[in-house]
């Protein structure tokens, strides 16, 4: 079959490409509410023009879903997920190209989304059209779930699944969201790590003072260091229970682990980090990233904050923290934990707010959809692919697994460095035109188990 | 002596209080640097049209100071100090009247530097003139040294002093630069609280990363929050020796709290405070805010800290601290102190930046420029003053008691509750002529020693 959809595929190259531009020209900014309706329209556009029936789905509180079907005579049905909401574009002066321009130079496609994931939606629309422009129909009956919301962790998206699991019926489910690594080779993930996003926030005061008056009047920031002292230490987390629930990394996480590379010095060189936290090398600071647990202090603000001093003592003080989670941590579960820890050590002056939750996800590494993608991926780009028993990045993949009952894997097909969630993002013409075929054969290989 | 002087103040009202509006038109920010020259010639001329000669003293990194001599036939000499620069005005948009128009409406003067401390200004230089108009010359020289850079933690200030002994050789000094207490009392101060104001900075990487390295890449403000804990805890510094040099409060200034009250039910309304540390009340309130040290947290910041969430590791973090200090601490042993703290702590990667150190200050509570601003003060307010052993803030008082070695004592005329520092400062016309009767009674006074 490979030739065909090959062949079919090199024909409309032209078609491919313009739709993806068409996609990239819309911002489509889920944080900033830009462009959100207009980029699903022309999304719902390029899929019926692309011979599947496909809706936009509003829903009451989000952005709306655009979903389309392909039918097949088969009996089998793979769900196929990515996403057309981006990131935003500032700072704008750092970009060579106008973000949403679309242009196309030296083989490239410039513009935000065009790797994350534009390329991606594109690779599995055009992949449904290969198989319908050449034998007439796909392998194994095809749902497509495209979001607009997960730059913003997918708000919305566990409840609409919830509500349409009849509709979302299926045999597993196709995560196509990330890219290459750096060697050219597929990158497939049995699993991904959960996020819970919460802000402190400690009031002690209805106006700032003056700090003179320091040796009486609480200070909501020094409130804040201690409990947050309180709940890591020396790396771990101090929280009572908190890896009660972690089941990973399995012997057979472990031993998928043996055949993976880790370059850290490259990740110091591109950072410009002089020492890695214990000085972790190769697969120890791979497993590490795939397997911990962390709580990250992703944003902290008291006080006066602009240049030269200022003798105040603040009313109000915040932390952002972003806690990766690993399976089978639970986020209400860990919300009630924290909350339990700071009342026990007094800090009842503190509110706390979840500013996003997505529970960690795991496939056994042997499900046929993780075999179909890895058996593909090979075929396609002519190397073994990494496979992953974690992702280190988090996403909605446990719509699938958790509420869809679904063996799911995540893969993708943009180019390693391809500057996303960071100015001047572009994916290349190969990249999305070997996507339609890695997404095509992955379709075929599961069709074929 | 009195009724004279009196006579001559009300006589000349309209007099003080145009030369007053006339300064508080200069904005004259230190710490934006506005208006500073156009302030210091006006002043300038506001001291020789008062009859003393006067000049504009250039300094090669700071903002000028403005220096006046009135002469006498006694051989003492009395020093005289306070500043004519202000503190900036944002929020602009909650001013009834411009900052800077010097509008007087309901017999006060409105404006930035009416209360601090453009009022007390004008009271030292009308009780000079005073003297010239009633009795032709003061009963000691009087040596007026009004510095522009006050509000900015007196930066210049100590090594102006040092390399002008000889100019500004006196028997004591009087500061004029602070408030009557709620009740209407002159407030009399024998000491001041110092302050080391400190910038810590830890930067791990050139750029902002993705949280999803946590578990390998340094969090800046994980290693600023884990060294803050380590220099406090439950409100004690932790700094090794840090208290090694503290030496009141002695005896004396034991006795001298049993006259004083405070009333710390009026700072929790005031501010909003629900509860004060440790829950003090009264003197024993009052005795912390004048003779503990303190470790404040002014200002922190890291990372991502607009609204909602985004999943970043920072590269950098910073806290600004402000250090109370009390006698007789040392700000250069206390930065050293802490150096060698966080060194052997493991905390290599924080830069300390010092952005502004006064020495704590203190004279004797029966110095006779202590006792003769106390009797200066009953007889214009009738009503005994609040003395106090120390300030609860900060102020260049040190380089009169530690440069110049001599007795000096801080009061002033400003009305409590001036909005200093916030929007709607100002003073009341009756607050400035009973200053310059106030100061001119504690000329005599001293004189009469």
């Amino acid at each position: 079959m490979l030739e065909s959809v090959r062949e079919s595929i090199s024909k409309n190259q032209d078609d491919i490409i313009s739709d993806l531009r068409k996609l990239v020209k819309h911002p489509s900014i889920s944080a900033q509410n830009i462009g959100i309706e207009e980029c699903a329209a022309a999304l719902n556009d390029v899929m019926r023009d692309s011979g599947m029936t496909s809706n936009i789905i509003k829903l009451p509180d989000g952005n709306p879903i655009v979903y389309g079907e392909v039918k097949s005579s088969s009996k089998k049905t793979l769900l196929l997920y990515s996403h057309y909401d981006v990131q935003p574009v500032e700072p704008l002066d750092e970009w060579k190209y106008n973000p949403f321009s679309g242009v196309v130079a030296d083989n490239k496609v410039h513009g935000r989304g065009a790797a994350d994931s534009k390329g991606n939606v594109i690779a599995l629309i055009k992949a449904a059209k290969a198989f319908l422009d050449t034998v007439g129909e796909p392998p194994v009956n095809l749902k497509f779930l495209i979001e607009g919301e997960e730059e913003i962790s997918s708000v919305n998206l566990p409840d609409f699944v919830k509500k349409n699991k009849q509709m979302l019926k299926a045999n597993a489910s196709l995560c196509f969201d990330s890219s290459l690594n750096p060697a050219g080779m597929a990158s497939i993930y049995a699993g991904l790590k959960g996020l819970l996003y919460l802000e402190l926030r400690c009031k002690t005061a209805g106006i700032d003072m003056h700090s003179g008056l320091a040796p009486i009047i609480p200070n909501p920031a020094w409130r804040l260091v201690s409990a947050l002292n309180s709940i890591k230490n020396d790396g771990r987390i101090t929280v009572d229970g908190w890896y009660d629930s972690v089941n990973v990394p399995t012997k057979e996480d472990l031993a998928l682990l043996q055949d993976l590379g880790y370059d850290e010095k490259m990740i110091k060189k591109e950072y410009g980090v002089k020492e890695l936290i214990g000085n972790v090398t190769g697969k120890e600071a791979l497993k590490k990233l795939l397997f911990e647990p962390t709580c990250n202090i992703a944003g902290i603000q008291s006080g006066y904050t602009s240049a030269g001093s200022k003798t105040v003592l603040p009313n109000e003080a915040f932390v952002k923290l972003d806690f990766r989670l690993v399976y089978d941590q639970n986020t209400d579960d860990l919300i009630k934990k924290l909350r339990s820890h700071l009342a026990k050590r007094g800090y009842t002056d503190m509110t706390i707010y979840k500013l996003g939750a997505e529970e960690p996800s795991k496939t056994d590494v042997n499900a046929k959809i993780v075999k179909a993608a890895s058996v593909a991926a090979e075929k396609v780009y002519k190397k073994k692919p990494a496979i992953f028993p974690n992702m280190w990045g988090s996403g909605p993949d446990f719509v699938f697994t958790k509420i869809l009952k679904l063996e799911s894997v995540w893969t993708g097909c943009s180019p390693s460095y391809a500057n996303i969630h960071a100015p001047n993002e572009f994916t290349t013409i190969k990249n999305v035109l070997d996507g339609v075929s890695y997404a095509s054969m992955i379709i075929q290989e599961f069709a074929n188990t």
